[in-house]
């Protein structure tokens, strides 16, 4: 298929969070507590909550920046192209670069709103995560209900009210929780733990997928602190293989059949040797450890329970259908760096040349549709819905890479090891 | 290729050392201190050395044992099948499994033998490990030339030491040093720091391979503490993608270019994505993060340093153009529970039918040979040295899966969480 005839849905895209997001939406009195950006001396600007200060990072916004200007500093609003904080601007890059639909998870709350669940006040930390979904699905996606997908933020620290906020978000119309990828890593109940399942029974009746991220047990993956950070961003997909295994081999999936789970960012080319890794360990181990699937094996188990997700990924491609070809959703990952935007259009087209359009449709945006119940036909007609036709709509947009180096931004230059990187994430 | 006309090296076996090992090979001043085995009253028999008991863990000794009776109880040798520890024993259960060569692995002292390296006196500890590398190449290796690629273990604690030793054992035909896969995981410097030069200069100068196997970073790959046991072992092999990534973008290959290191037991699979994967973390961030390979892409450099290894792996065969003809090699995995003895020959052959013979030849014995400088044909005609010969040889021989158990070997039964298996590994 050719690069303008794709239809485009990314179930991985980012927002970062604009400066009034919470303006109107907390109770009086938390004024003083809500969520704010303030501006440092060094001109950039952070995110504070609870006494933690989160920076936007410039790694995390780089859509549109030149690629030597890729860096892991703390960033300023107007570094940032607009697209990355307003909704507007976002649909129109989205239209320039072809995308039709979007799934954005956030940026300063962290994957799975840990930097919420972490307020001793919980009422204020319930507030906050209630006040942000809102916002998200009334703001961010409501404004352009044929092009988002909505996601929630979880209740992290209370699996009742976790569960509870999940019912009230999915009768607003959203069927996708951001969460982490082992609740363990963050000092929280593992996945092999009852304490969650009020939560899991509530993703299962209300068909809300858990969108677990890459990244979002909190850990980077880091082999020693002089390591080159190359070492992190190689490992950082691959290692949501982690989760993986984890929940496919965890109760959840035994006591709740109807859960469904999304690999979020975490790559397809690996899923098949993954696959028979799992097999081949049910086959020579479940006498001794206990597994039981019944009749079936842990291969076929992961079809009916994960979505797996790639940017770019021609060998996962290729090896479509030994992954299963209802289990795989195309990502953008705007703005973030490892995204092709404006051209991943073309970077998709590339790879797949030689799929049937049938198939190269389900990975692109069908799949998309039928695991996050997201509906854009219902809104907007799909010859409208082309890289081609949406892009016809935006042009002129410049959509070149420029710099958006106020004078300030700082390249990393050469030799950046893995803890300077870890510590000016978690500083 | 039939089975039976499969020429049959692997690059990664086990063994267990026998009680004698050391008898006559350490200075009268270290016969107190010398590692020996202590039979306790449980009934298994463990390694003891400075002070460390180091159980002979069942799951590594399974080889004939039925599948129901796996599992990780400390074990005795009697309940082991003699091939195990015993050298003739092991030769006769390679004929008849039809397997002409093999390296093995280090057992109690770890992979990168760290229990010896643990001892104060630095003097025992390096009579240790040299006894050790004595005992390897002229009992073990030594008594069948034809049968194993000799594998020294390394003097971790000092580079120039273990330097000398790489030369000294060198010199006796050993092309093979067993190493860590991150040694700063066991708190001594990493791939990235200077202190490691001498010795990767001596790897270069005398043409040994550094073998690292999964698991040699002294962690296991948990979740959590009360994740399935299953978690661990699907996960085990690829975990090593950490070291293939840390190596690879680290400064050894550049300022060694000849060095080359073995994936012991990390499957190949996923190495195609892992491909794909560094070459575009190369394009999309080199200009910050200042990685330079020349003119060469991230998966040149690696089809020049590293062996990939695997055991059973259809998605590896189906790759290998992807992966690297030069750079795969067959492993049996005796004794431990992954291994499919005897009957490997088959799974081969099964999972490469329609491979060409002169492709599968590469995998199953050349790439072996060439990568350790191993010649058993110096010893033994080509003809005498298939599957169907090695086995004629043995015919007769019993290998069908019976019971070890002398009454005292319990299941593990059913819910094995992970918790419970660090605790009787590092006990």
């Amino acid at each position: 298929m050719q690069a303008e005839d794709l239809i485009l849905i990314s179930v991985d895209d980012h927002l970062i969070e604009p400066p009034d997001l919470f303006a109107g939406r907390l109770p009086a009195r938390f004024a003083d507590a809500a969520p704010r950006v303030v501006r440092r001396p060094d001109g950039s600007d952070v995110w504070t909550f609870n006494g933690a200060v989160i920076p936007n990072i410039g790694l995390n916004a780089v859509a549109g920046r030149p690629k030597e200007e890729y860096g892991v500093e703390p960033t300023a609003f107007e570094e940032m192209r607009p697209g990355c904080y307003d909704i507007h601007e976002r649909v129109r890059d989205m239209s320039a670069g072809g995308v039709l639909g979007s799934m954005c998870f956030p940026s300063f709350p962290g994957f799975s709103a840990r930097v919420f669940a972490a307020a001793a006040d919980k009422d204020l930390a319930l507030s906050v995560v209630r006040a942000y979904n809102d916002w998200h699905l009334d703001e961010w996606c409501g404004s352009y209900p044929d092009r988002f997908i909505p996601m929630a933020l979880p209740v992290l620290w209370d699996p009742e009210l976790a569960a509870a906020e999940v019912r009230r978000v999915a009768a607003k119309g959203c069927h996708s929780l951001t969460f982490t990828e082992n609740p363990a890593a963050l000092g929280l109940p593992s996945f092999h733990d009852e304490h969650w399942d009020p939560l899991w029974q509530a993703l299962v009746d209300e068909d809300v997928v858990l969108s677990i991220h890459l990244g979002s047990s909190g850990k980077l993956s880091v082999t020693a602190p002089d390591a080159p950070v190359d070492v992190m961003i190689t490992l950082q997909p691959m290692n949501i293989c982690q989760a993986a295994a984890d929940l496919l081999w965890s109760r959840v999936l035994k006591k709740f059949p109807g859960i469904r789970i999304a690999l979020s960012e975490g790559g397809t080319g690996w899923i098949p040797y993954f696959l028979d890794r799992v097999d081949r360990t049910y086959d020579m181990h479940r006498r001794w450890t206990g597994q039981d699937f019944g009749g079936r094996l842990p291969s076929e188990v992961f079809r009916e329970h994960f979505l797996t997700c790639f940017i770019a990924d021609p060998v996962g491609i290729q090896l479509r259908g030994l992954i299963g070809l209802d289990n795989i959703a195309w990502e953008c990952d705007y703005p973030h760096s490892d995204s092709s935007w404006p051209y991943a259009a073309e970077e998709l087209a590339e790879a797949a040349a030689g799929v049937p359009d049938a198939e190269l449709n389900r990975m692109s945006f069908e799949n998309a549709m039928r695991w996050y119940s997201f509906d854009p036909f219902a809104y907007r007609a799909r010859e409208r819905s082309t890289v081609g036709a949406l892009r016809a709509e935006e042009a002129g947009r410049d959509v070149s890479t420029r710099s958006y180096d106020s004078g300030r931004f700082v390249r990393s230059g050469t030799g950046v090891e893995l803890g300077s990187l870890v510590e000016q994430v978690t500083a």
